[in-house]
């Protein structure tokens, strides 16, 4: 059972990291094989309903470390414009050091367009998305910002920090980062001014 | 030569929207013959260079197209804010008006790691990106933002609408774009003060 498991698990990463570097379509099971290298004979033991199911619990491991990531980021910070910065640096961090190698292990599903094609993948998409949104609202509103405000905030960083993965790795660079950084944390500070000042505080 | 260049043009067009809807992998030279009506022969005699070719001038074209729309948000705008928010606003409307199935014409090169192996495709993405966030710096320096920080801004404007993109696709929700355009809105409005404050007025 452990041993069974971890093959499985090793697969899910092998295919999240594949997805990350090169897309959806261009990840095959022999990749998926050679770098985790699990026997052949496990691919359909493990994932019986084929290729989608495995991109499916990438895409679902890939939307789960996210949001450890920002419960970690949310643990360090004391404000929303605090937790935003963090997040962002955290994505910057690793564009940088993975030699802007490694994008989104979600977004694939929806620009190659299988996500359109099956109603299972759509639905993938959409809850990695969303589970991602909600988490930063949760930490947003304990921050102390109006629930509207962190919706809107929430969405608009998800959007940032996709947009800059895309065009950081086009740019070879971080800049798009910081600039994302730098209008997020400033609208935070203006979203939280406000709330503190309807509050009285 | 007229009708040459047209079934070029067309062939192009058809590129754009098939890797705009499904990414560059699963754009096969048949469907862009299918949609564009062009003849079998016609692929290498435009196209000598292949596929590559035809993604490349694909990504150009919908930099082009970004860049004309940049420009005529302009023409209707008074400041950086004005502009931004038109520009996200047709962003959104054409995500709306197209029923989420088409995302950037630019992205797909990157996300599919394609810009990797090429250091054509990889030239291709990276001035794609590099045309309409120049073309936006022009503008809000137009519009009375240093230098500076109308650079920061513009790379937060392609990040955010790219993000956008992409989530509000998953989402099948034009939630993201409304998202971004506060943030980046606010985010203007902030800085145009600063440099107004710093200039004196």
């Amino acid at each position: 059972m452990g041993q069974r498991s971890d093959a499985r698990q090793k697969m899910v990463q092998a295919a999240q990291q594949l997805i990350r570097e090169g897309g959806y379509g261009a990840t095959a099971f022999s990749d998926v094989l050679a770098l985790s290298g699990a026997p052949r004979g496990s691919v359909y033991f493990h994932f019986p309903r084929g290729k989608a199911q495995l991109g499916m619990e990438a895409a679902e491991a890939h939307a789960h470390e996210q949001v450890e990531i920002i419960d970690r980021a949310a643990g360090e910070s004391r404000s929303a414009a605090q937790l935003i910065e963090r997040y962002v640096n955290l994505g910057r961090e690793g564009m940088v050091t993975g030699d802007y190698r490694r994008g989104c292990g979600v977004a694939p599903l929806v620009t190659e367009g299988v996500a359109q094609e099956s109603a299972e993948l759509s639905e993938t998409s959409r809850r990695a998305f969303s589970e991602m949104t909600d988490r930063l609202v949760g930490h947003f509103v304990a921050f102390g910002v109006d629930r509207p405000a962190a919706r809107s905030l929430a969405e608009a960083v998800i959007a940032g920090v996709e947009g800059a993965m895309i065009t950081s790795r086009a740019l070879r660079s971080p800049a798009p980062y910081d600039a994302v950084r730098a209008a997020l944390v400033s609208h935070a500070a203006t979203v939280s001014r406000r709330t503190a000042s309807r509050s009285g505080s």
